[in-house]
């Protein structure tokens, strides 16, 4: 009983997991997110991502508890929509009923959540963020999110808080792909660094970036071909990961100036696999920008990697 | 009946108020805060400053309901003591038992908060920020200060949260007053913007700045001091107030960003004096760092003015 499942939707891979009670997870399906079949596409995507998990996990989907997704864009949980989830696919330019169309399909109740926001609940819940009840979780990946607990809950704003990666660390600096200048994530989103690594190598610097990129047969710059890239001194990758490693710092730092949360929680594709020795340079950048450095904030891995977000998804679908 | 004191305790002056139960003024006093007694002198001109405004509310300082203080430095409320509050007295370099030695001389009981904090309340429930759940103060001073309201209650984190001065705005940018680089505050703090025009004055840029500080008998540039040259626009005045303006933009952006806030209400010292104009420039140089750009939170100058801290203050002895 009470078999729930989760869907992390991303611009890359679509995740699901079927999770028990103790959120022991019990099947998981991950495929790539479809990018010439528009929304629709990437709807029925995800069903099949639950039904492979629920397969594995040896159950209908009409008999669990309910799926919860974890979107991107603007998402409506009360309505079930999801409007302009350009990094899904560039052609998600109006609002969709996700919530309506899956709860169809799949026979159960559907959760709708902001992704960042809900790995960010699954950290705190269940994650690194545990034994604290402030906690900020910062998800590097294409972009750079924000996700805030404070005092055991999380902090929303008016549906948009916790845009870290769109805090200003260099005023009149470098175009972000938003199109607002010195952004944090112009520095340290992979789709900035990707930018940033194709016109340097048209001036002429060299890299194996985009080598590893076809070898890996890719088309961007994945977390994994960065990681590669860094493992063999590529010198292009290892300054725009410095840069990027800095931003991070100074930009996390003024988000602690401002709410002196407990701790920071470091996920995302590229948080995740870049792992622990590169968030220990970001907590070294911050060192520096700290107000209270004497007391500086925990800064930790996200414990859950790849299946956080589903995983923090399926919490929305929780029996009360 | 329930007549209370309120004492908003700065580095230039003292400000003491004693207000009735509809947090009406019914008297007030001003005190330059005094250079060369140590914190014993600052505490006695204190008490001196609520004795006056006590008597122009026809009221013995033991019939106040009790004396609430905002202060700068480390403020331990529960045991009455503020630590280290340079920016007051020089020599205030340890822990002072403000309120037993207050208490004692006024005969009522003390209320201690953090200035900032205070005067965020203060425009919260009686001035600015009444309409809204949630804002940031913003305190452009001596130094820039922050305070969070979030859904109706001050946010404080570990102790330290609103140290909005103090995020990043240009990595690797000018040296802040407090050591570090690119600080929001090393661009907008009057203290900082003084040591730049004394740095720019000496390296031959021509301003009149320093003539109207001696003329109104001043040892720093005040905010009056400022008001004055922009009026008789100052080249050096005007470009620096305009890269504080700019900087201000950034960084409030920044934390509207993270935050998601309904409004921003700017005070301080210069935010006071300067007012509508320039809190309308502020509010121009967020808007192309804002996020959700459509919908910008509202911006307020401070309603409370110069008497905003004490009034703050004296709501820290309101009964429950």
């Amino acid at each position: 009983m009470g078999v729930r499942g989760g869907i992390d939707l991303g611009g890359t891979k679509i995740q699901a997991v079927v999770v028990g009670d103790d959120n022991d997870v019990r099947g998981q399906a991950r495929l790539p997110t479809p990018k010439d079949g528009g929304p629709d596409g990437v709807i029925a995507a995800m069903a099949s991502a639950v039904r492979t998990a629920a397969q594995e996990a040896k159950v209908e989907t009409s008999a669990l508890d309910g799926v919860g997704i974890g979107s991107p864009g603007e998402v409506n949980p009360d309505a079930g929509t999801v409007t302009n989830a350009y990094n899904v696919v560039p052609d998600w330019n109006r609002t969709i009923e996700v919530g309506g169309i899956l709860a169809q399909d799949l026979g159960t109740r559907i959760g709708l959540g902001n992704d960042v926001r809900v790995a960010t609940t699954a950290e705190f819940e269940l994650g690194a963020g545990k034994p604290y009840r402030s906690i900020l979780g910062v998800f590097w990946g294409t972009g750079v999110g924000g996700g805030i607990i404070l005092d055991g809950r999380p902090w929303r704003g008016r549906g948009a808080a916790g845009e870290i990666g769109h805090m200003v660390v260099r005023r009149n600096g470098a175009r972000c792909t938003c199109g607002r200048d010195g952004c944090m994530e112009a520095y340290s989103g992979r789709r900035a660094m990707e930018l940033e690594a194709r016109r340097r190598m048209k001036h002429g610097e060299k890299t194996h970036l985009f080598k590893i990129m076809e070898r890996k047969n890719r088309t961007a710059l994945t977390s994994g071909v960065w990681a590669e890239a860094l493992e063999h001194h590529d010198d292009l990758a290892t300054d725009l990961i410095d840069r990027a490693v800095a931003a991070l710092g100074a930009g996390i730092a003024s988000a602690v100036n401002l709410l002196d949360v407990e701790a920071v929680v470091i996920g995302g594709g590229l948080g995740t696999r870049l792992g622990k020795p590169y968030v220990a340079r970001i907590e070294k950048e911050m060192g520096p920008h700290l107000f209270v450095d004497a007391r500086p904030p925990a800064v930790h891995v996200a414990e859950l990697g790849d299946l956080g977000g589903a995983i923090g998804a399926s919490l929305l679908v929780r029996a009360e």
